[in-house]
């Protein structure tokens, strides 16, 4: 088989990359490693900066995400038991986020696959990468006990941080960062009213929580744990108890609770690899890059590089210019590391880290009342929430 | 010997505090336990926010002080190669910070003493408090061979960290919160005219540099060397050669060494002790908390200190009410935690943490280009470094 673009992954950013693509008259072929039922199963983020929001409605995403999504104008810090607004929309002049899980943007993405008569192949087992770094990439696999071919002009690996694309760099090409935080979420899903209308990001002396939500009536929550704890820990009732103890009053009293249909524990993980274009291979997303939960930025990172992935892949057939395949790792690194950054910095602030002492609590409480108190440092965090533009800091203002 | 209030220290805080009495008419007794130029030996901060220039200049303090100090309305970061202008002026709507060495606010303050007619008694041994916890304090110290008793209505505790104020109050009464830091400053003072007009800031990967100064014709100089390093590693030569290294070309090349008049290395310390106020004793400035001196708020502090305890004294006085002494510790402690909070954010910001690895160095990277390129992000820094106001967060804006 030959294709234009072959795209290892079919999660969020596999998926809406073809679809961009697509849209430009650009032909490419999806392999995934799993099912797609398994694909939709991974319970991710909900919460859409603009630019990602922006992005989704160019592939065409845009009419279930606008009908269903909940726009959030603002959401709450709880630190020394009160409740604070980050009024988002005042603070940024005008900008919100948007509430639509992953799950869902991935299931729109999957039935736009299906209708363009484009090629995914699922259950596509031992992709292997060829040539890459030559004028002519190709891709082994095998199904149904087959071994097939694709050769293509490009490899784009989209297959996330335990993927095969970034795997199949010489060690000596890359440059890795990583910082692995020293605890994990707990996460559980249930059919319940959420507690709160907005978000309420919780620093408590016992530990970080999340209330946030899918829909008006689907709740996500999360409590920070220790890395040695497992499901077995923790039955419903357990997590039920803990999150209240975390919570203000109002809220601990407002919780509804309800059987869990989902839980599970994820660690943290700050970690870049550089450079993400390797000849004909460019990384994008998870492939290239994690960062830890709290701010919501994975799937906007991701979002993101995928759009000036396609970008630069149109560039290059409509233009016959390669302008923007050479920019493009340096343009998604600069965005990246911004939000790392942010991620980062969100994540020390509200969780508590093992043997750091309580001066640690008292920073972050002290950091917290600045932030709140000062025009300018809610400003930061509401500005980085929403997500920066996607030209900031290429000039000055 | 009876008094109204004796002062236990007389560093900058003891000494203000003394002369902000003295002003308003109340008898204080200052005791030291080193000589007068030992004091004035001890090289110091040389950075004061306008709440200390205000408070300076109620004591009276002024006059050489606006003569000789060094109006600065910015200062530079200087990251990954380039020098970044921070407008304090513009960014915090007219606000500025005076360079005036803390060796010569002693200077003034303990001529200014001597004028008073108050009695200060240094080299005072074995200084002992007793029956603080009564209405009848008093101390005992020894001088010349003989032992001496002062009675007092309060016992002031300015005597520092390693001071016998905080020491005297049991360990149970107090709540103690620290964070030491594993890296120290080499710090170097010269005659020769300072590198740049104003400070500036560096984050290097070889570590942080500070280039600061006293006046036109004297410069201090700053290196983070490792805590196992002495003077004998560092050679007049060895630290301007370090210290180039560190910064830009236009800088390195405009660098004028010259042979230095003092050089130290001190440890970097967060310290908190709460409350301030243990019945008559009443603690103040580094009897009571330690910042790291990166952005200089370390005397700020203690000025402030100084100020509202002199306050409440006063009301004690003249107004017989106790609202000033009741509310002391917790009016105090909340701008404490405010400096605190900012001078370890801006120690962490700008050093280099043994053992955190590259992604630490490229975390830094990315905010400090964050603050630079975000308005919000700049007001942050500038409006923490020229001082929060003293009302802040009291209410909300």
């Amino acid at each position: 088989m030959r294709t234009q673009v072959v795209i290892v992954g079919a999660g969020p950013s596999g998926l809406l990359l073809g679809q961009l693509l697509h849209k430009a008259g650009i032909d490419n072929v999806i392999l995934e490693r799993q099912s797609a039922e398994y694909v939709l199963g991974r319970i991710r983020a909900g919460v859409l900066e603009q630019v990602a929001v922006d992005v989704l409605d160019e592939a065409g995403m845009g009419e279930r995400m606008h009908r269903e999504g909940l726009v959030h104008e603002g959401f709450d810090l709880l630190f020394q038991g009160q409740r604070h607004r980050i009024d988002l929309k005042r603070l940024t002049g005008g900008k919100t986020v948007l509430v639509y899980g992953q799950t869902e943007v991935t299931r729109d993405l999957m039935a736009a696959r299906a209708a363009s008569g484009q090629t995914s192949v699922y259950e596509a087992q031992h992709v292997t990468l060829h040539d890459h770094d030559s004028a002519h990439p190709w891709v082994s696999y095998e199904k149904d006990g087959q071994t097939h071919r694709i050769d293509a002009d490009f490899i784009a690996g989209c297959d996330g941080f335990h993927g095969v694309c970034r795997a199949s760099v010489p060690r000596s090409a890359i440059t890795e960062y990583e910082k692995v935080y020293p605890f994990g979420w707990l996460g559980l899903l249930a059919d319940t009213p959420p507690v709160h209308e907005e978000l309420i990001y919780v620093n408590s002396p016992r530990g970080f929580a999340l209330c946030s939500m899918r829909s008006r009536t689907r709740s996500r929550y999360y409590l920070q744990v220790p890395l040695s704890d497992t499901l077995d820990n923790w039955s419903d009732q357990a997590f039920w108890d803990e999150l209240r103890r975390r919570l203000d009053p109002a809220a601990a009293e407002a919780l509804v609770t309800g059987p869990s249909i989902e839980k599970s524990i994820a660690p943290l993980r700050s970690f870049v690899s550089e450079p993400m274009r390797f000849g004909r291979l460019l990384l994008a997303g998870d492939a290239a890059h994690i960062v830890p939960p709290t701010g919501a930025k994975g799937l906007n990172l991701a979002a993101t590089d995928v759009k000036y992935l396609a970008d630069a892949l149109i560039e290059h057939y409509q233009e016959r210019s390669d302008a923007g395949l050479d920019g493009y790792s340096q343009r998604c690194l600069r965005r990246i590391w911004r939000a790392e950054r942010f991620s980062w910095w969100f994540t020390s602030l509200m969780h508590r880290f093992p043997g750091e002492g309580e001066i640690a609590q008292k920073f972050q409480e002290a950091e917290l009342d600045y932030l709140i108190h000062s025009e300018a440092g809610a400003r930061t965090i509401a500005e980085n929430y929403v997500g920066l533009p996607l030209d900031f800091g290429v000039r000055r203002a």
